[in-house]
């Protein structure tokens, strides 16, 4: 279960050192993550429809090379392991052939109150499929 | 009915142009309309668990000098005409002496639902005493 | 001279409200006015590169409705009068047949020390094309 | 070497879940930072003006309690080892007595052109004061 998403660098996510400010690399994991979500044909907009939230338990960001105002960025996803009621996802992303960054971001499904629950049957279903065990 | 805010400039809000990011001067009118209510004895957090919610109309920006990291920009803000349903706050931010920009934006109240609603009592008597008319 | 972009609202862009925060629209803009160079066919890093930056002298941004997380968002954008040393853009920003908000800046041609000067000719020479007077 | 900064959570910070945007706290690391050099007699500033940058390597955050709007936030940062020209700093975030997240960054000094390098003397004499050894 993976996916791949293009990122154009906005100017707004430049700093004055003249490259993408560390903090803005964030938004991009999330643009992938909801592709990801998309491509497996649940949305994440209706995940959140159906009451469940995906917060983040902890976010790990590795920079290899600065990324630039205008670069196309390509940041791949991948749920590598069966998730539990918590998952983690890992990210690589590039400019062509240069490792820009790599991440990690582990998640817990919530209901709409906060608290800790399964996650749907839609997304066991989907799960099921990707890691059949 | 006027208050005054102080903002540090953040590494995460400048650009590669050395200087502030345009849009980021965006949440420091908004930091000041926070402080506003705050003062006048009606914190806008309390006004949202009252069921209000206060959205944008528009939004006017005059950029006249740029700001830098590290800066300190004061932001004044100010009611200057008596509300109705609607209503428009002025804003001047300086550093020291030098003026930065002018912006105003001008909001309504709404309800939960997004529907525009008469503005609370509690609001009103605060506009009362300001413009006591 | 004008040019279409399609932004997919981040979740990042969204606040408590549930839809998208006022400031997070200024960077669509901005994307707009990067694919409008681009296919004039010369891209704003190349001016940049060239030593020339274009800052913001105002903005003006008036919401219609809310825009929600996952939307798909068209920002238009358009040159409507021929520029000098200043010029202003015009932009159109709806979610089908809805029209989300509506916007303008304005903006100078300045050199690396922050000077206003006269725009590029391969600006001139474009602009020249698109307003023969 | 630690201090403390007190951070105000911004509207613009929470998101449609109803709480701070995950993303958002780094900015909150980099005031953090910002304020332990100004404490330890060397801005940041200063340090970017004799020519040095201080890029991330990585950064980690693990979110213990959603943070919310108007929520006044404590980021304790702390230099724990004795930095070589690349060095760790953790972080505490808490809201009174509750944690909110811990973090780390890590960073290396570079040169104007982005070449890694030795820390700058009067950064080197700060260090051997706080770490004698």
């Amino acid at each position: 279960m993976k996916s791949q998403s293009t990122i154009r660098v906005r100017y707004a996510e430049t700093d004055m050192m003249g490259i993408v400010y560390h903090g803005d690399y964030v938004p991009w994991l999330e643009v992938a993550r909801t592709d990801l979500f998309r491509q497996s044909g649940l949305t994440y907009r209706e995940l959140e429809e159906m009451g469940y939230r995906l917060p983040l338990l902890g976010l790990n960001l590795q920079f290899k090379q600065p990324a630039h105002y205008d670069d196309e960025i390509t940041v791949e996803v991948r749920l590598k392991q069966k998730p539990t009621f918590r998952f983690r996802l890992d990210y690589v992303l590039t400019r062509g052939s240069d490792l820009i960054a790599e991440a990690s971001t582990e998640h817990v499904f919530v209901d709409h109150s906060g608290r800790p629950t399964r996650p749907p049957e839609v997304f066991k279903k989907l799960i099921a499929e990707v890691f059949p065990d």
